[in-house]
Parts: C-alpha cells; structure tokens; sequence
C-alpha cells in the first residue's frame, strides 16, 4: 500500500510542507516511514470550507443512502485488514489479535449505524395532525425529527487506533446522521490512519459523496486541533484521551462566541465492588477475573478496573491470589513512551503514598514496558486523598478496604466514572440497596458480577457517564445511541406533503416507527 | 391569599432579612406589597442541600406517583387561578385574558408531561438479550433508559410569568423526569411566582414528595442566580431571558471544575420571508395577519417576527397596508420600566440607521409604553451592517427588500433563530429550494404560510434552535422532547430482574414501547 504522508483535504491530498514527525514502534524504537506533514493553515482551511459546502448536499441525501456508504467504509476497510494489521501492531505495540478484533469491531460498528438507518427509530419522527376546528385556537399540523448539526471533527483516541479513531464510533455516527466528518489524527498511528482513510475516501468516490464529507488532518493538537475547534464553520467536537486535553477543548468551545458541544471521553477509574457472601464463596476466581481484566490490553482501556473496593476482613483469599496472579505476570508494552513514562510516574505517585502498600510489582523486561502493580490501602487513607482517585492509565489497581459504611462513603466520593460493578450473590445484592443507588449515580453503566473491560457495541449500551468521565454524560460514544450527539430536532409547521422530509410526510414511505398524535406507530 | 414575602427553602419560608425588593405595577407605576426579601447564603445553600438529599428518594419514585404529582400541582394551581389573574395583571400588565390563558397552558403543559410519564415512549427504553453461546465472544444481557441527572435550577421569564416561570416548561420537565427543581424567581412578578409557589408547595405536601423536590429563592440574578449556578450539587439550568444573561449564565457553567448544561433561550428575529406569487394574490391580508403576529402582547414574544423579507417589487401593497394598520394601533404597557426603555433604545437605532426608512411610529399613549414600529430598508443595507440583526424586543419589525440572491444571501447570513415562515403558493414553494434548505439549517422550526407566534405544547414542537436563538439547539424549551434536557443514559448489565428498574424488567409491567434487540414492541 502507497503511503503518502500527508493529509487528506477532502479529495485531495496536503502538500509536504510540514514540520513532521514519524510514528515510532514503541517495541523496536524504530522510526516508522513515512514522516507525516503537519497541514498548513490553508489546507486546515480548505478542509473546513469543503465539510461546510457539503453539508447541505450530504445531509439531504436518503437515510438508504448514507447506510450505504457506511456499509461501503466498512468493505473498503475490510480489503485492507491485512494491511492495517502489520502497520497497525508496528505503531502500537499491540498483537495482531487485537488490531483485527478492533478491525472487526470497527466494522461492525459502522455496519450496526447503517441498520439504525434503515431501521429508523433514531430519527424520533413525532406527528401531530391538524386540528382546525378545535376551541378556543385552532391546532397546527406539527411534525418533528432529528436533523444533523453540521461539521464533526472527530479527534482520534491513542489507545484504540481503528474503533476510537478515523472510522471509529464517533465518525461513524456523525456520519450516519448527515455530518461531514474533519478527522485529526493521532500521532502515534499516523499510518494505520492513513491506510483507512484511503478506504473512507475510495468509498465516499465509489458512493458519490460530495468532496468535503470527510477529511483527514495531521498535525498537532494544540495547532490545528485548536484551529479546528475554533472554526466557526465546525459544530461539533468528538474526542478520546486525557483529562486535561478534553478539558481544553471543552474550554476553547465554550469561549468560542458560538460555543458548540464537545464529546470527550476522558478518564475513569471504574470503581468494582465485591459483596462479603460472594467473596466469602469464590475469592479465587473472582481475584483470577480481576487480574484478566486488569492486564487485558496491558490496561489501556477506559474502562479498566482502577479501583476495587473489599468489605474488611473479607480480603485476603482475594488479595492472595491476586499476588500470585500479578507475581507471575509479565510486562508487556505500551502504546507509546508518553503513555509508558506517564505510567511509571502516577504509580510510582501512588506506591509513595502514606498509607498504601504495593501488593506486588514486577520489573520491566524492556523498555517502553509496563508490568502490572496492585495497591493495598484502608477506607481512611482512600477518603483523606483525592490523589489516590486519580487515574493510573495502564495495569495499576488499588485495593481500598473498610466497613460497609466506609465504603458507602468512598462510592459517594468517587467522582462521575464510565463503569461501576458490583459482585455479589442474591443475598449480597438484597443488603446492597443504597450502594446500588449511589452507584447508578455515578456511572454510566452499571454491571452485576461482570467486569468494566468489553465494550458490547449495541443499541443499549451507554459508554458516557457524569464529569469528568466524559465531559457530557448525556450522551454515549459507543452504540447507536451516539446518534444523538450530533443532531438537534427540528418542526415543520403546516407543511405541504411534497415538502415534508420522507421519514414525516403522511404515507409514511420509509416504513419508520413514528409518534403520531402521542401514540408510537 | 396571604402573601409573605419570603423564599420557599424547601417547605420552610425564609426569614425577612432583605435586602428587598418590590413588584412595580408598570400601568400604574404603584409600588406593589409585599417586599420580597433575598435570601441569605445560608438560605441559598439549605435550598440546595435539601434538593441533593431529596433526589435519590424523588428519582426513585414510580413515574405514576411523579405524574400524580404533576397533576396535583395542575389541580393547585387551578384552584388559585383568580388570585393569578388579579395579581398578574397588577405586576406585568397584560390583560387578564392573557393571564388567564397562560394559566391554561401551564396546567396543560403539566398535564401533557403527566401523560408522557404514563405513555412511557420518552424514557427510551431499550433491551438486548444475553447471547451466552455467541462467538467468539458471548453477549451479555444489556438494557438502558434515561434517569434524572440531579437539582436543576430554573430562572424565571419576565415576559411568560405562568408558563416559563415558577411551574412552566422547564419545572414541569425536570420534575416529570425525576430532578429537584430551585426556582430563581423573576423581579418582575414576584407575587404570581409566590401564589404559584405555594400550590406546588401544597401539592408536594399532599402528595407526600420529599422536602427539596422544590424550592424557590428571590433575590438578584447576579448573587443569588449564580451562586446556584455555581454550586456543585446543581447539575443543569433552565434560563429564558436576554442573550447577555443567557450567555452569562453559559459561561459561569463552562467555567465550573464540574461544568453543566445551560438551556438557555435567549434572542430571536423570527425571520419571515413572503414569496411574490403569494404577495401578488393576498398581500393585505398578509399584511394583516402580519401585523396580528408583530402586535400580540405587546410585541414581547420571543417568536415576535423581527424580520421580514420580501421580493424587491412586490411590497407596495403590503407596505401600504402595513402603514395603515400601524397607523391606527394603540400603544400598550411593557412588562417592566427596563423592556421599555430596552425597546426605546433599540427601535431608535434601528430609525437613526442609515439607510433605513421608518414606516410608521405613533406616539406612546402613557409612561411604560410601547407603540408598534415598522422599518424599510434594501437588502444592501441590511447586510453591510451587523447592527440590523439585533433583537428589538417589543412590537418592532424592519422589512428588507431585495432580489432572490439578496434574499437568499440575507437567510444565509442571520444567526440561529427560533422559528423562519416562509409564505407562498406551491408555486412559489416549488421555486423556493434553496431558501428552504437555509432555513431549515437555521431554525428550529419551519412554518409554512403561518406566523411565529403562537407556540402549540406538544410532543413533535421545537421551540429551540441554533445559537444565539438558544444556548443548545439541540433541546426544546416547549413540549415533551423537553425531557431529554434534564436525563442522561444509564445502563445496566446482567442485572437480575428484581434490581432493574420496573421500565426494563423482562415482563415490561408498565407496558410501554421498548426498543427490544433492536426493533421496537
């Protein structure tokens, strides 16, 4: 595959005018070929004027229309799998396994918006007829759907390089719902971006989108992802990653003087809970289900298990094993020297920490590696540190124990999390009424004896929760839920059949689900 | 009715500690008994404390008993329907029919919410079944609805002192959808805030909702309002008002460590634009219905059309129909001394504009008036100057002639409005393509052959729309699609039946639609 090293400006392709920077393989240090050139500011330009241009054409094409596209990403992608494997496990150190189960993923995803599409109760058409001869004011013929909001840029996510990035989740859904999508790249996989852009691009040429409905920008966050952000053409803003990056962008949105919403994933530590009878029958393979969900991925998920908390006195089969589990467990490598060194230093943070015991940590057998550690702490020395909340991006863990009461009091002080899970048997769940409740406070989903890692991709899937989880927790950045990110509703009052969108004119063409006069239909 | 004075913490009423400040009849000028007293800090903080403690009892109550509530603050209010009436009109003075008819659409506003809670379609409830056998990864059991995100506070309207205030749209949504609400009541009206206050009060007390479910608090918008909009136990706001205190309010949010949602409805010119086909066939009674919809209530709608475009070469008869009703039209009382003066200031700068011509202005009648107002100018004027965009908030309208492309440029260049009508034929319509597009891109409600005003509470009304018209055109301020404002997705996974919520056990016993493996049942 031709790998160009530069941005994809609607059809065409960037000059290389730079500066550049290289992927680099975290496990060999290798610099990978090509050097990507940052855009210049005429291209970051031209790409925003194109979206613009193409949204009125694109957002008026048939739902049966954008499904296919989608479904044709998904092919294009599907041609190049091999090629995605190899650059993809290059630049992210991750086993081919995984790059083409998130290829898989990847697809399905963008596969499952185009069934919404067709299946049509995303859309919320709402009907209600006419009244004219009602008292004291005549009733207007009012109908309702969601219409798409404009321009996407989607910011691409370090750790999942395919799901989370140029034709991951959020792409897929801006573009189901009519919006042209400006990707930004991520610097550590520039290339495995570039090879599913081509297939985003050779689709949209095959479909006969407009030019603009999708463009891909290298270059830095803080340039052209700001210029991005602050381009009053651009709507809508997706984004994957750290705390203090999604906060930026939350914060240049809304100074912007039309501020615009902005979906930021950014950080969780995904409190798990185990009930005393549950542990009391199955403490070994439970701390055997923990350490798989926490090393999976070599932790680098959201929804990794960050904090776990244990009834006192309950603890130690679970704590035993879980030592033995970590002592034989090997290093693995991360996704890049920022994440790998960012690692080392909040669990080195943690391991300092008064009060905390490391249960067990190995050495790294190389570098750009991480092993994974576990922490031991009591009730009153989690709830006196709000560093002990703060997220270890990686296979870290940290134990809390104490009494029911305390450990109310720490599911109350946990901030908004993506995840909460709880372990228990019946019984267990029957005394476990106000953590239940404080829990469904605090997350976007909640999980009964399961563990946070293993995103389903489906309709009901909320993968959001309150600040600073995400920076939206109305919202969701996996299922088809997502389509409401990127829509608003709009009316048409007393509107001649012929001008009505299909999905509200009265014979119902599309066949779509449909609230009329207050009763689904 | 005893009239105290005080705000309503919970179902205490605060102390008289001032400072204070009085209603002002703006007919009469008589200041109006009794003076309201602000709150303190201390009253301020145990209002929200009590919101915080009563959400995890009132989120959880069956949507039947929140529904029943809703319908006893309807029956309350019912009751005390003169006193609304008398003391409305005293405080803003509209005419009593007026007060009297927003009192019905507050009733049936709450009413509607009540239905939507039993019809069950707005919580969004969606099922996916276990796959225990599917490979290579099995599925799990995943189900997900919308739950109340926390307290919510509601500024009140100067200008809808029923149906945007204390127990308008926004109380009646939060509270439909499980939120505490923490009324910030206007200066304007603040004795019909009190008499509407007391029958929630009453009818939480009678329906045995928790203290906290409702507050309200006088006081100033700059300590009061935003020390609530500052707290960290509130989680969303509910403002209509100006575009600086809308936008103030936006900003105080966005900087918060915890930044939350503002709805926020603030500036419309509604603008309408006539087709000559139509002009040539009924241009005065256009003129006519025109002058209806620019006049009703004094102008001090926030769908009051603002702005009218007509082909160059076919307003004469328009405008000369226009002048003539114009001519004989009395003036009326403003809702407070600052909208008149507001009005004054801006229709002078809109005369004072070069290149505009003013149509016709009579004299105001009394202090505290406003007489209707019609402007002129072409459509090089209108766009080579910002200034003509402006709200004028009261009965003031500026008409633009120019060629379809100066039409088209002008719809392409105003702000996010709330409504756009378009008047024509089907001919007219059919030729009328691109005009139609940008309106639909820039409004949240498109009327054809109809006036703004007049705002149906419905399921499919959109009364919202892109910035400035309203802080987040994608929510509503009318109607059920209001419920999404106050809610955010949760979902739970493998959860046994008896710790679902009733709305996604398996045996649906409150029998409402549910998207069930993707299809809806």
């Amino acid at each position: 595959m031709m790998m160009l090293g530069t941005s994809f400006v609607g059809f065409s392709r960037g000059a290389h005018v730079g500066p550049y920077s290289s992927a680099i393989n975290p496990t060999s240090q290798e610099i990978l070929d090509p050097p990507y050139a940052s855009p210049s500011a005429e291209e970051v330009e031209s790409a925003v004027q194109l979206a613009a241009k193409a949204f009125p054409v694109y957002r008026n094409l048939p739902a049966a229309t954008r499904a296919g596209f989608l479904r044709a990403i998904a092919s294009e992608i599907e041609m190049v799998a091999d090629d995605i494997a190899a650059r993809g496990c290059a630049e992210t150190g991750l086993p081919e396994a995984r790059l083409r189960g998130e290829t898989g993923r990847t697809l399905g995803q963008l596969r499952l918006f185009a069934t919404m599409l067709d299946e049509g109760t995303w859309i919320d058409a709402r009907i209600e007829h006419a009244q004219p001869d009602r008292t004291p004011l005549p009733k207007v013929d009012l109908r309702s759907m969601l219409r798409p909001i404009g321009p996407v840029v989607v910011f691409c996510a370090s750790n999942f390089p395919l799901a989370y990035s140029v034709a991951g989740g959020d792409s897929a859904s801006a573009l189901a719902v009519g919006c042209p999508v400006i990707v930004k790249a991520h610097s550590s996989h520039p290339g495995t971006s570039e090879i599913v852009a081509q297939a985003v691009i050779k689709a949209a040429q095959l479909c006969g989108m407009p030019e603009g409905v999708f463009s891909m920008l290298y270059g830095s966050g803080v340039t052209v992802g700001s210029s991005l952000v602050r381009h009053p053409l651009i709507k809508a803003v997706g984004f994957t990653g750290s705390h203090k990056g999604g906060r930026a962008l939350m914060d240049l949105a809304a100074a912007r003087p039309e501020p615009i919403p902005v979906y930021a994933e950014m950080s969780s530590i995904n409190p798990v809970i185990m009930m005393p009878d549950v542990l009391a029958q199955k403490a070994a393979s439970l701390a055997d289900g923990y350490f798989q969900s926490l090393t999976l991925g070599v932790g680098q998920f959201c929804t990794n298990p960050g904090l776990l908390l244990l009834p006192k006195g309950s603890e130690s089969e679970f704590v035993a094993t879980l030592k033995e589990k970590i002592s034989s467990a090997a290093s693995a490598t991360m996704l890049n020297a920022g994440i790998c060194q960012a690692y080392q230093e909040s669990t080195a943070a943690t391991a300092a920490h008064p009060g905390v015991t490391t249960i067990r940590s190995n050495q790294c057998a190389a570098p750009g590696q991480a092993a994974p550690v576990v922490f031991l702490c009591e009730a009153e020395t989690f709830l006196s540190s709000s560093a002990l909340s703060d997220e270890m991006f990686g296979p870290a863990s940290l134990i809390v124990t104490g009494s029911t009461e305390q450990l109310l009091a720490i599911a109350e002080a946990v901030e908004g999390q993506l995840t909460a899970s709880i372990f228990g048997t019946e019984a267990d769940f029957a005394s476990a009424g106000v953590m239940l409740e404080i829990l469904e406070r605090k997350a976007g989903r909640l999980i009964f004896n399961g563990f946070p890692t293993g995103v389903e991709v489906c309709h009901s899937m909320v993968h959001g929760g309150p600040y600073p989880a995400t920076s939206d927790g109305r919202s969701t950045s996996v299922g088809t839920m997502a389509a409401s990110r990127f829509t608003r509703p709009v009316a048409w009052q007393n509107t001649p059949d012929a001008f009505l969108p299909d999905e509200l004119k009265e014979s119902n063409p599309l066949g779509i689900p449909r609230l009329i006069d207050g009763k689904l239909h």
